[in-house]
């Protein structure tokens, strides 16, 4: 599935990662954005494109951001703050800055705090975009804690049995260490499909499948619409993971409100008691393992369960099992040796920006 | 879908809070279960009859519950002890006490650390069965808390691609306090289908529904299998949330993964690294409201989001949209005028039971 969101060889501009990074970071200076900071943001989304989140990455979301700090939505010197805390908690007010720097800043708190007391949580209000969440999450695992990451905002989940929608897609990111094995990371929407990846279905000409998106009435969408039918409806109506009440959909709206009142209420964000489209927060949380059992102890649990995970018997059409993180290390592996696959739309808006920006890299070398 | 796990009223007998209550607190008592304990499971149990929870109420686990006593897998007087802790966290040994009661004791603790620190979060091991999860989480939000509860253990999920179990149904609560309107109260199994209810429809003589389980070769069964086929194949498979690829059940898988990992590895139970049956743990977690923002505001808030929930427009078929905890609400509210429906058959065990035991209390009073 992850392939089907990703560039077709064929047609893939293969860049240096060195070049995207140096080109990347080079937009977010341009932007006003202080070089800290836009070390932090390009990482972020430079970690994304490796790890075959493309949705998530330089070419699915730098153009946004650019529009963004171009309209004034987002501020590139924000004055970010925490507004209320306990020894265990924060609330962090972002000032309108840029999700995928606000976010690994209040991280850094979280995990701070975990070192202290066991346990940190972070809730971030007024914040963009937090890309992909498996990021925040995986900064805690770096220090031999569990993270944990949810973002709330936009507005195309139909809640169970419903014909509006109420809801963003509200992803739920966890990440945990190991030890021989590779980390268990998992990041993925409450929705049955991010919502990004229709967009990306679209560019790249897949039509919607079955489950994805509610019709105009509401009922499920069960057998896949066309693309265009679901693009000239205006407003996105997504269904949540498990499609149909039958298979479960109450599950994933509930999960989806979960994150829902651990980013919004729970922050104090504003439009989450009013379930408007302008709304967007955020929550991470980071658990020192050595708060509860020995690190040592719980890698060598953790590497068990992954090991015996993957060597789950696989059903027919299959020929391996795999837990949360294994194709995004593998995806990240390849690409560190050949490059970062850009469509070549992407790599014509890069040299458009570049040149417009006057930054001297070239994606092409 | 909840009446599906019901019975149907024109079998039910219908019993009195009370004679259910007492006939139920007798029945630990003679298991040796010390009167405060047995006030504890007794309020668990009850709760879910009264929630319509039923496949976790008196009526469907109290006979396995006083099994696992009899046969000595159960301890009625353990010693339960915190064996590691930090100012958030701590790490709970049941001494094989049954979950009902080591499992509030547990949240008991996070709730007292979370008033010192904002949050407070507890594992759980050498646990029996540990009820509806949703009493747990409620426990949290009667403090004004946020309240989370998982537990792990048995083996009948079969990983995404997978063609043998390798996780239990490790469900999820989260319950969240509200100001007028009724608490958010969520609670779920990570696979497609709770196992109890499988047993339940079984007993009730409903077939399986498609995408509950697999096939013998690990192939999601989309058809919806005869009971006898389910039963006969000894070993349980069932379908994580999303129930194929397709349709997200690498989600419901990963959530199933997390889950094993906050409970098992987190606080160093058995069996977790191995995948085996022999494995049961919990976690329970308090986060308070006011450590990041003001209960009140947090309230408002709530109201209106679950306002905003319940009076989306219906989509065909529906007359209403709901939130997750309304209808156990409705449910409870219906029950207290009228009684706990029970099977005949469960009355019938009651008596012998009661009679047994020499507990004297009338359930057809």
């Amino acid at each position: 599935m992850l392939k089907h969101f990703q560039v077709p060889d064929d047609i893939a501009v293969r860049v240096k990662i060195e070049n995207l990074t140096a080109a990347t970071k080079g937009v977010f200076l341009k932007m006003g954005v202080p070089e800290d900071d836009a070390n932090v943001a390009t990482d972020v989304l430079m970690k994304a494109d490796l790890r075959g989140a493309d949705t998530h990455g330089v070419s699915n979301m730098l153009r946004a951001y650019v529009a963004s700090y171009g309209d004034g939505r987002t501020n590139p010197t924000p004055n970010e703050k925490i507004v209320r805390e306990t020894a265990s908690t924060a609330v962090y007010d972002g000032d309108n800055g840029l999700g995928i720097i606000t976010t690994p800043h209040a991280m850094e708190i979280a995990i701070a705090k975990a070192k202290n007391t066991g346990v940190g949580m972070v809730t971030i209000k007024n914040s963009g975009h937090a890309g992909m969440m498996a990021y925040h999450a995986l900064m805690a695992v770096k220090e031999g804690m569990i993270g944990t990451a949810y973002t709330a905002g936009g507005n195309s989940m139909v809640p169970t049995w419903g014909a509006e929608p109420k809801l963003g897609t509200n992803p739920i990111a966890f990440a945990a260490p190991t030890g021989t094995e590779e980390p268990f990371s998992f990041d993925a929407a409450t929705t049955s499909i991010a919502g990004n990846k229709i967009g990306l279905a679209n560019r790249l000409g897949h039509g919607l499948q079955p489950g994805w998106v509610a019709n105009d009435d509401g009922s499920p969408d069960m057998e896949g619409a066309a693309v265009s039918d679901f693009s000239a409806g205006g407003v996105r109506m997504q269904l949540p993971m498990g499609s149909t009440r039958e298979l479960g959909s109450h599950k994933g709206y509930s999960l989806g409100v979960m994150v829902d009142i651990m980013c919004g209420p729970l922050s104090g964000a504003a439009g989450f008691g009013a379930a408007t489209k302008e709304r967007r927060a955020h929550f991470v949380a980071a658990y020192d393992v050595e708060a509860f059992v020995p690190l040592d102890e719980f890698k060598a649990d953790m590497d068990g369960m992954m090991k015996g995970l993957r060597e789950t018997k696989p059903a027919p059409g299959h020929d391996r099992v795999v837990y949360a993180g294994m194709i995004e290390v593998e995806t990240e592996a390849e690409r560190r040796e050949i490059g970062i696959p850009l469509h070549p739309e992407v790599v014509d808006w890069f040299e458009g920006i570049t040149s417009e920006l006057n930054i001297p890299f070239n994606l092409r070398d």
